[in-house]
């Protein structure tokens, strides 16, 4: 007789059929960070979600982040990292820094990831092809340096990579009016990035199982939540201050046309694959 | 925490990543038959599991039987079907059943079959577009009639199919010398197809779990076989007589580049899939 | 001096320019049924016909009829054809002898005809590549059964089939709301056809020269009928009882955008290239 | 009943299929001049000749003369028309005066014919687009002048016309080394423009019947003839003058991979569509 | 160190980057006359000027002038060329010269010319591929002959021929309703042809410095002038009357959607790239 | 009169077509560095010329150097900088270092220059890709880290690149067999990258005015040099050290196929541009 788990296997394939329909040709952006970018195991299981999504027809489009390294680097050079609201104080010497570790090493890293599964990536950053267009954050009290939102995004070279196959990997730098370049905040870089390419729809891989009712029980999943919940949620408290940045990003890329925004267990392997390609609940989807 | 089932399921998803790379833009050729036809279940299985080899970039054509049918048509009509060597002695009138059967029932039932899972599925024979060119097989003792073996295959209606994302469906009917009808062995069809289609795969589905070394005992399944140990089978007599055709047939279409063949058991759901996407054995697999 | 019956046949190439001119690139639907598929020469004749069509520029869809035969069959199984207003009466076993008759029997030879000139003809049906959708025609006293008229016109494989020079050769078989196969008449299907493929003519080939103002009379031939004309002939019972449905289906194709429709006599050699590429008339014209 | 003159025609038209689908996507280059240059029934029936091998897809390019205009032009302005081995000694004035004549007036006025049948020609010479290089001639006793034969054929500009279906008309005026222009002669054109181009077909329309047996019958025609009888008849002075040029092109042509020469009677309506699309001789067919 | 004038050369090279990306992909209409058409270094001054147009992704389209010439050949023949506002009384025997003078002999020097300089272009007229349909001008006391006016520009010619990189070189001949060719006015034909191909520049080479403030200063050059300014100058006799209808048609081809005219001094070397590519003034600027 | 300058350069402007028509469609790589990218007018020059190469019709490829950065940013963290013939001795850190200056800085940095004159261009390193595969190089006596040199070159991503318009600007760094990043000489990187893109030149920028005879003497510049010439100066050691890997570089890219090496000086404007579109002579060339 055959083998159970082979027929468990090809039975699971099978049910994957109406998503892979359903999805063929369409564009998800994804915001790859956290310990996924540093748990190797979760690291080969990323770029594999990747290739993955691509051979079944579907457009991925990678942009990351790096904080904590950033962090780090600054450490080393003596620097002390200062934040505003989750946004980082970035004078010229910190901008150099943003770029030197997202674009010259996060950024490589993840490329080569790609290669060592025989998969062909291109990094670049927003600066290229005229990608993500940025204007300067302005604060009352104080002067954010080289922080930037995205105002304008440009396609023309994310589609001619995705017509040859290539899989686009973006670092959220942006330049600005000035030709300076910009730090983006990865959540509102892949927001305004879902937007502009008109994604069906936008992943942000996160450590922490979704939004949570109670910070303090991870178990307190909401599998759904919508604008104004997340309203409530900011107001009362409830949320995250890390959180926050990604629920009212995901509104505003949704108010644009993306379809479905995603916050998913960057920590759990296949959390991507799983969201798409089966009817099992994982994480949060948010909605209008 | 997330769902087992859930991490199961896109943990099996992923693990077919390498399977699809590598079949991605190849034929398959699958002969349709047995209770894979019959069984409402196993149709419906199917249908999907060729919709998801479509999906991941496989090009299907199916050839399919319905020898079955005839002989109740025939008893119908108050004739009695009669073979030699396996094939059916086909006169002029048995040739008119086997058309109306083949092209007229079963062929147009599996192009519904795909049309209610929103599939578009193009039935012909043989005879459409010059695709099967036969010649009469000639026996030494008595006149087969309309019985005959492929000698060209026409790729140029499977192309257009294909190009357009229709999946073909053959009757295995072929047009003469004479331009009349000829009624081809679905398996001999079948393996001239794979052939003069330069197909990756081609599968045969059986209701038999594969090659056995014991006819008796269904759990004897001979996972790989060569062209010199079926043979042996034949002449030894352990072959079953249905598996005859399919197996010279198989190693023909070896010798003229066919890349696998696969016997597979069509009464076992997912089979297609889980041979072709799984690290599972099922069935018997013929090498040169 | 020049052979005169040279000098003759030139200038009658020649005098057909204007009409090849006007035609070219353009889409004839062409019922074909009665003495022209049954007559030898005749046969041969259409084939011929229909590959000038397509050599000088035209695309020529064919759709044939088959109702004799399926009465004949009809009979040898011992069943009696019954009909209501001209509609065959098809219970599941007789739309099982329809499809049987008309894809496995009739669609096929005509392919084969085609082949025995050397052109590639595709049989299909309106159920594949989702062609014909329809609905079950409904009347007040009695269940037709699986007759339908046609709802919809998928045009997508005909032009697949089209632009790689196939001739498409149709069985009036549509695919109805629950998969089932729905049997339409042939000259509503073919004004269906031409409606939804925005054909420049609809030419149906009957066995009589035309509609007639006396049905006794053959050579009371009307060149040119309209709507309102039409429903004059229906009311005053002049119009022969298998004109009628060809008459209202014309009309509806007009109403639709087919440019013209022609009512020839199948019975006369080339009258499709004389209708088409001469000044001399032939059969009726209908306009709106 | 049917008009039987009707009848007649469409039987025509369809006896042209075979002839039609053999030349299908070939080309035929044909030089055009004397009578059917003159007459104004010749001169329409020429260009509907030619818009009809259009129409059912073969690709004509027409080269003309214009001798006789030439010599006219001469005398008017005074000069002496002079010939040696009927090749026209073509000082620079002389020169200046064909160009003139052959692009200026008679090359426009066939553009100006098509244009009143709706066709769209484009009058070019050898110059355009470097379509013919020439070298001059050279003669032992006497300097021939800008007298050329044609060296090279570049084919880019008659492929860049044919793509969109313009109906190229080529004066016989070649450039040559020194950017000169060189007056070649139109049967000699015709016959290196037939080999560069790799035409089916070169087809020479003249003033007589055919290749003439005997010089003063014109019911002798040779309705086939080959490189040695060719040769004979020039060797014993049988072939008239004028002819000698057309025949040792002929010849030429065929030997670089024309198909077939014909030598057709321009006097004659519809000629060249007698040859082409009928299996009445006609003229003279020219074999290696 | 490097040589001065290469480093200077090199500069203004650099310097005609934003002019080259203005205007790539863009079609310039060139009129092209006078000493520039006479003398030998001005003629391969002017070939090279329009080759870098193409080589640096503009669309070049030249039509020529030749008055001169068409004088002197009326005068070789006896006759006396008759002008009424600038326009040449053209009868049926003028008409011809035109053409032979026009077409035959000065399209063809220009198209050898571009020859010579290993560019590929193709002289045609109006006429071929109903290029300039153009009507009669009628005028009160006096029958013009065939003098016509531009009434429609077909482009698909000129459109064929720049994708394949052939520079159209057009005689102003155009083809009446009758079919007749007809005489247009150089200025004039360009003007309508730059209107009719949405041309980005309109250049008319002439004989003076641009157009002047006083006939009798060539320095009193106006750079840039209106089309009210123009009527004044019409109206105050202050206009050469070479230059009026130079100066209306200017103002018609603006009306009609050309970007900007230039009539430039056709007796200085490059002046249509100084014009081009430099910031340099040169001649006069038309604007609305 | 017209201005003398305009008249000037508008004939510089046309003197350059040779040049451009024979580079149109060719590939140009350069190696940037030195003064040219510190330098606020030659990094604007620079931008400008690549532009200028683009616009028409070459297909210009930079790579960049940027050692100088690098030892700077190691003396910030307390490293020394260790060469080993020429060759930076790289360590993992080191290699870090490499990828963020080169990367992360420099790369990006060349990038926002060509938006600032509104060109996009897109930064990439060897690993993007799959560019530039590499192996360690390996010396006897010391470890050199991760230094490596170009074993393969996969031109997919510059070709798509380049099909939509974009400016590749590479950083030299490669991949290597275990996925690692590796330092590759930006010389040696311009020549593996010039040979396997089959680059018409392979230009590099240096801070000398060429190879010299003498190294004391700028003015001693040999205008061109061959393979035995090169041994004999490294031989002799009049070759500047940082010449030699130039040198060897350039050898082997012809050997390879290129078809001209230049070093240019990057310190004079507009080098490039001299040297493609002027007969100046500059820098010297490097023949096999």
């Amino acid at each position: 007789m055959v083998n159970l788990t082979g027929q468990l296997k090809s039975e699971i394939l099978v049910e994957a059929l109406p998503y892979i329909r359903q999805f063929q040709g369409k564009r998800f952006v994804i915001k790859y960070g956290g310990s996924a970018m540093i748990n190797d195991e979760l690291k080969m299981n990323f770029v594999k979600q990747i290739s993955l999504l691509k051979y079944v027809g579907i457009k991925p489009v990678i942009i990351h982040g790096g904080g904590i390294k950033i962090t780090e680097m600054e450490e080393k050079l003596g620097k002390k990292a200062q934040f505003v609201k989750g946004l980082r104080v970035t004078d010229k010497e910190t901008m150099d820094l943003v770029k030197m570790v997202l674009i010259g090493l996060i950024n490589k890293e993840i490329v080569a990831l790609f290669r060592s599964i025989d998969e062909d990536a291109v990094g670049i950053s927003g600066k290229d092809g005229n990608l993500l267009y940025a204007e300067k954050i302005k604060m009352d009290d104080v002067d954010m340096g080289y922080i930037g939102e995205v105002k304008q995004v440009n396609s023309r070279l994310i589609e001619a990579l995705e017509e040859k196959d290539f899989i686009p990997v973006i670092a959220p730098v942006a330049i600005g009016p000035d030709y300076e370049a910009y730090n983006i905040n990865a959540d509102l870089a892949a927001a305004g990035l879902a937007a502009g390419l008109h994604a069906e729809k936008l992943i942000l891989l996160t450590d922490a199982p979704g939004v949570l009712k109670n910070k303090e029980d991870d178990t307190s999943i909401i599998p759904t939540i919508n604008a104004n919940q997340i309203n409530e949620l900011i107001r009362t408290g409830t949320a995250d201050k890390g959180m926050i940045p990604k629920l009212t990003a995901s509104v505003n890329a949704l108010k644009q046309g993306v379809k479905k925004v995603h916050i998913l267990d960057g920590r759990v392997e296949n959390s991507i694959i799983l969201e798409a390609f089966t009817d099992e609940g994982i994480g949060t989807e948010i909605v209008l």
